[in-house]
């Protein structure tokens, strides 16, 4: 089956938003087993779309069309999907009942013009959008079904996946069912994931697994899909890759599915009713931001402090200046994270300090990292160089300093060495 | 002119990656008058390229084409591109000796796979890549000018503007320089800042001048382009626009052109010699984050202080517990400013406290700022209200923060009311 997608909007074509709508879904498509062939973007114009869905209609079997479903003059998609189909636009009494719905629930007042939101081309099948007032609808254009979609990215989001899936997997007569497994890490570079995993697909002979990556440094999200009969039937084909996969990666899985780094760390944190303080200095408070606004932090994020001078950390902690004057060590560190533990009373702390190289923001600009982690009774640390720019680095010690705060408090090893580092004897 | 942008690469049809290529040219020609009017993606496929190809050809004046120009075999551009103008392939001994001086410069040796890279359809004119090894060159097919482009973002951009756009104009047959000026606001919403600049474009009498906008929460760019015969044509019909902008947009300009909130704020302080501790609450420590990295900050950032709940604040400052429990208030900020301030001995202090709401995380979900800044001599506070969700109220809270900040050091009123809120008497 051929799929192709059409993304409308003058603000998309003069790229004063970036189409993240368009990415969002092909990969969602690629996560059922189905693949775009095909991508158009066009403006606000009534000649260039009629141009662009009479093309797609002639190439493609199914066709999804995002945006102009609005209430403004602008939006097009119902009038140029009925010139391009040959048919009239005609008011749709149940969407226009519903919106009335929608504005007397939250106490406002429809305007006149989201009638135009209720016109619908003779013949269109209605896809739901239980989140806004933007009607989404399916007809045939050419040789191809379009289904279309509103622009706002959360009503595109449950239409696609509610709505569109479905029919596209009817279409393509795909059996049963498709599931979607995912695995993040932090340390192994995408070929390297690649490389540990090669083989792992033929764990399931009938090849209904497929291996995939999506690379978004410092995390590489592996991803298998796997299509079955049923959740029973897929279940049983998973279990061995996922078994393989974890045994494989091991260490470096730092959360599957839906679960975040900062959720896992949140997670063994509350398991142990304790709580956290954190000291950076390069990274500037990003390690804190990561944590302390979400929901139930509240509980478990005690304090954090930042400062570019490890002098001034000293000063604010009450260490010895003398210990952090000169060459930052991982003794340095560990005196750190423990005396915020005891100053802060939280259970678990964490050092991050950073001396960056001097220098232009180059590819070969690095940094010395030198991470601690206490509970006041077992304290580990370890140092790494990180290269590739300052932001890079930044990045990298973020996601090192989390990484590690999780390897401690599963109980594993938070001196393993990773990919994005050059290793030093310290 | 009529000019195309075609995307090609499985990464992005597949949405592995987001396609920020295809804004950034959008963009970045619609500041130099030039209008993209059709977008294509299309994957690392022979047939799907040559049709692609083939169709802008028949369609556009001009097309930009990007990505597909790397040494391995999915890298199909020039290859596609001479069939589609019918004549071959013929190796560039001008490109292969400035690949092999790119690799012996960087002491490493080309791999046979590279001289690829110096394949150019016969006819076609080099576009010079100083910073990598992919050659861009331009070739007739249809009754378009085709420009082949690298996909690495930073070899694209330089050879966007420095080989492309000039040419471009050229074809459009423009007259002249064509001039960028950017304003950069906070606190007031798109639509209001169209109305309160309604006209000014009328103070230019010959429609040379163009103005529009972009907007990213929660700042809002405004852009004037700006089309002359020269340099000094440019300054003289952008003098009187520049002024009346700068008159009725006044304390809401927090930069303009290529400086940032943060960087106005370090200037500010390092103009006076000052320097800067923060406290902050539900932000995370991502008011810090953004002045701590900065190059030069390392002078200026004194210390941040980053806790959810305000007992946490008091211990670590001293203040009394009695002062934060309760309701939190403008006088509590102001106590916090100042006692971490004298606490660090930093030159000034700024202290963001929120209070969120209960409940889910909804678009009516809010949170209370309460914020003070202080020198020590003049301690300055305000409260406001944000809605629109968790992650709304703190970016909207970082940024009334940091834009307060600034207020205060150029001694502007920092309770001058934003469209983003709902002020409280308090």
């Amino acid at each position: 089956m051929r799929i192709e997608i059409i993304c409308t909007g003058d603000e998309v074509l003069t790229g004063k938003i970036v189409n993240t709508n368009f990415s969002y879904m092909s990969q969602k498509l690629e996560d059922f087993g189905l693949s775009v062939s095909w991508g158009t973007i066009v403006g606000d114009d009534r000649e260039e779309l009629l141009a662009a869905f009479r093309m797609a209609g002639e190439r493609a079997d199914a066709v999804i069309v995002n945006g102009g479903l609005g209430p403004t003059i602008d939006d097009l998609s119902q009038e140029i999907a009925a010139r391009a189909a040959g048919v009239d636009l005609v008011l749709s009494k149940e969407w226009l009942a519903r919106m009335e719905d929608f504005f007397r629930r939250r106490n406002r007042v429809m305007s006149e013009n989201n009638r135009k939101q209720a016109m619908l081309p003779v013949g269109s099948e209605m896809l739901d959008n239980p989140v806004g007032t933007a009607c989404g609808f399916a007809l045939d254009i050419g040789k191809a079904r379009f289904f279309f979609t509103p622009g706002v990215p959360r009503e595109l989001f449950r239409m696609l996946e509610e709505q569109i899936i479905p029919r596209l997997l009817a279409r393509a007569g795909a059996p049963g069912v498709i599931y979607l497994k995912r695995f993040h890490t932090y340390g192994l570079g995408e070929s390297h994931v690649d490389q540990i995993l090669a083989g792992v697909e033929d764990l399931v002979p009938d090849g209904n697994v497929k291996l995939g990556f999506r690379s978004h440094y410092p995390q590489i999200e592996t991803k298998l899909t796997v299509r079955g009969a049923d959740r029973d039937d897929i279940d049983r084909k998973l279990a061995p890759v996922v078994a393989e996969v974890r045994r494989r990666l091991g260490n470096f899985i730092l959360a599957e599915d839906d679960q975040s780094l900062e959720g896992v760390v949140m997670a063994a944190l509350a398991a142990q009713g304790g709580s956290l303080s954190v000291v950076e200095t390069y990274t500037g408070g990003q390690i804190a931001a990561r944590i302390a606004p979400l929901p139930g932090a509240e509980k478990i994020f005690r304090r954090g402090l930042v400062a570019r001078d490890p002098a001034e950390i000293a000063a604010a902690l009450g260490l010895d200046g003398a210990l952090i004057a000169g060459e930052i060590s991982r003794e340095t560190a560990e005196a750190v994270a423990c005396a915020v533990r005891q100053e802060t009373g939280a259970s678990h702390a964490l050092a991050v300090l950073i001396e960056v190289d001097d220098g232009p923001d180059r590819i070969d600009f690095g940094g010395s990292i030198h991470l601690a982690i206490t509970d006041g009774e077992r304290t580990q640390s370890r140092r790494s160089r990180i290269y590739g720019g300052r932001d890079w680095v930044r990045l990298g010690a973020i996601e090192l300093g989390l990484d590690c705060l999780r390897r401690y408090l599963h109980g594993l090893p938070v001196t393993e060495r990773t990919d994005f580092e050059r290793t030093e004897r310290s």
